[in-house]
């Protein structure tokens, strides 16, 4: 929110979610109509049974029976940690800003991939860091190497390989943005890097996109020497993630109601992706858009190098004509011409979806003109 | 927990609060046995109802209703704040956080009290500041004026008259922090400063005091120009305190549970207060205590400028004969040798408050070692 256009985008942004009659393919939500309500409601009441522990101060690291889930579910993933490697943090954003602070100083280059997470883009700009692509050699890195935000993707194997090699003969470290792992539509959940780097690696996960947002609940993971200094910026920053959350999340994780979850989760995102995706090639065939393989978005790209408007324009348009969706440049780590955007299906009924890409196309043709319309 | 001796603190106090049988006057919890468990339950139900406000993300600056309520609450104490002025933060710590990083630079100076919150002095100190007298001029000031922590003790109308006078003339900001207020024993809550001076005082409210701590909800509030600034922050820090925890706290601030929960609060903290304070005047005769306003602790000075022993020695003594208490160093700003002690009362089940005192007299007699005994 600091640029003016992140405060142009926040204000369009904030009018069109006041909006009813606005279809919000922005934002990134996961659906709320997937919350598991009734088990969380469960896990809550058996969470006020410890009062001592659900509402008193807990440690800055968090509650050891979460760290020992984090570490096991790390663990059944090929890494090797234990629960004194994992500080519960107030969501996957507050492990992103504390490992970035603690490790990189203002001046080094980050490498990144050629469109990532705004949140993370934000925290590492303000640090005063030199953002490049992560295929060049950097001090230090921040990735999604399982599932990628904007787009959904993977890296392949070779880059997985290309990349630990790096990491390994630079002595760099990695920040491993793993929030969408759990989501990944396949159920295949990738050996994190981490695993293979346990001591460059640090390990973002959260429960926000496959239970819900609103617990605030992530975590880092790491043996990175810089573990103790980050619990000390955490105890600073806030003293602790909430103590009645972390006791839902514990709750709630016993049994096996985490896995028919996410098996729900898995198959409504990965058919809502599809439906959107198709109304996409459908009637916005200007764009490139990939299949996702997890994720809460599409990821769209103008065929064309230079479209001859840009993305804000063509949002106010969208929001006009009754949609929203997320402008390209606030995923651009490095400078881009390239017109881009974020479709999000993740909380918008299903049967809006083909709509809001109708309204869409239907901005497209009002932004392009007569002129370049008839170029087309 | 950088310094060394912070570290040893910690892994003292953590040995402490592992075992059962020390009486923990250490720490500064609230009184477990005093949280309104049935009527957070009942709000938390009500929350649920509303899964699209109390799990999904919301925005940066936190519930409007919250805000709303905060605003009309300082509203009631003589400040003139619209909920626009208000930021949720996780917790007052993350408001103390947020505030010192944008406002203050480092080789200023920051003026406190003699003795103050720990959790503040850290902040101040690794962000670089030179931590001076809150009587000297300084470029800011960091100060509990209604009730301080760890002495209860409150500012008196000619400090307060002084200090607003400064702040206005030298342009310099105040971080009020104002988490105690509530836990006045005589319900006479003070008009904060942020009602005098709006522009200049950033105001910083909890309930961890008073309903519980667990939830992490803070507040920041303010007409400091700086407040964008501060959002742009605290979005970058953790995205936004948590929904279900700021629903919670609004469900259960509609009616008037919270006043009946307040006058009981106050009087319980106001006896178990009296009682610590008396078993100190009877058994440790050699630490004044002042009588304190508010709050969860009493603060112990001792007579003699140089005690012969230091805080920490006293402590390792103190938990071997089974009661622990915070070591006055952490509460100062300044460089000083004279020995201090925070003892809390609130967590202490009240029995147990005397036989703490008599444990930490045998530890003082041990420390002071049959020498110094003979000679006082």
């Amino acid at each position: 929110m600091s640029s003016p256009s992140s405060a142009r985008i926040d204000r369009l942004q904030r009018r069109a979610a006041s909006e009813e009659s606005v279809i919000g393919l922005a934002g990134g939500l996961p659906d709320p109509r997937l919350f598991p309500r009734r088990d969380l409601g469960d896990a809550l009441f058996r969470a006020l049974h410890r009062p001592n522990e659900a509402l008193q101060y807990g440690w800055p690291e968090g509650e050891l029976e979460l760290r020992k889930w984090v570490a096991a579910r790390l663990g059944a993933r090929g890494a090797s940690l234990g629960p004194e490697h994992v500080i519960v943090t107030s969501g996957a954003q507050q492990a992103i800003a504390l490992a970035a602070h603690v490790l990189f100083s203002a001046g080094q280059t980050v490498g990144l991939s050629d469109v990532s997470y705004p949140g993370a883009i934000d925290i590492l700009r303000s640090l005063g860091l030199q953002l490049i692509s992560w295929r060049d050699r950097a001090c230090g890195y921040y990735l999604m190497p399982a599932i990628g935000n904007p787009d959904g993707q993977s890296m392949t194997e070779d880059e997985r390989r290309d990349l630990v090699g790096r990491l390994a003969l630079e002595g760099s470290t990695l920040i491993e943005d793993d929030a969408y792992v759990e989501s990944r539509f396949d159920g295949r959940l990738a050996r994190p890097l981490v695993a293979d780097l346990p001591e460059r690696v640090l390990h973002v996960g959260t429960l926000s996109k496959v239970l819900c947002p609103g617990l605030r609940v992530g975590w880092l993971a790491t043996r990175h020497p810089a573990l103790g200094r980050i619990l000390a910026e955490k105890q600073q920053a806030d003293l602790q993630a909430a103590s009645l959350t972390q006791r839902i999340v514990v709750e709630y994780l016993r049994g096996f109601r985490f896995e028919r979850h996410l098996l729900q989760v898995r198959r409504d995102y990965q058919r809502k992706a599809k439906r959107l995706r198709d109304a996409v090639l459908r009637e916005l065939p200007e764009f490139r858009v990939d299949e996702p393989r997890g994720g809460l978005s599409l990821w769209l790209e103008h065929r064309d190098p230079v479209a001859g408007f840009d993305d804000l324009t063509l949002l106010a348009a969208a929001i006009r004509n009754g949609v929203s969706f997320d402008p390209g440049r606030s995923f651009r780590p490095l400078e881009s011409r390239q017109l881009g955007l974020r479709l999000c299906y993740g909380s918008v009924p299903e049967g809006d979806l083909e709509r809001g890409v109708t309204r869409l196309a239907e901005a497209l043709r009002e932004v392009r003109g007569p002129v370049s319309s008839r170029n087309a």
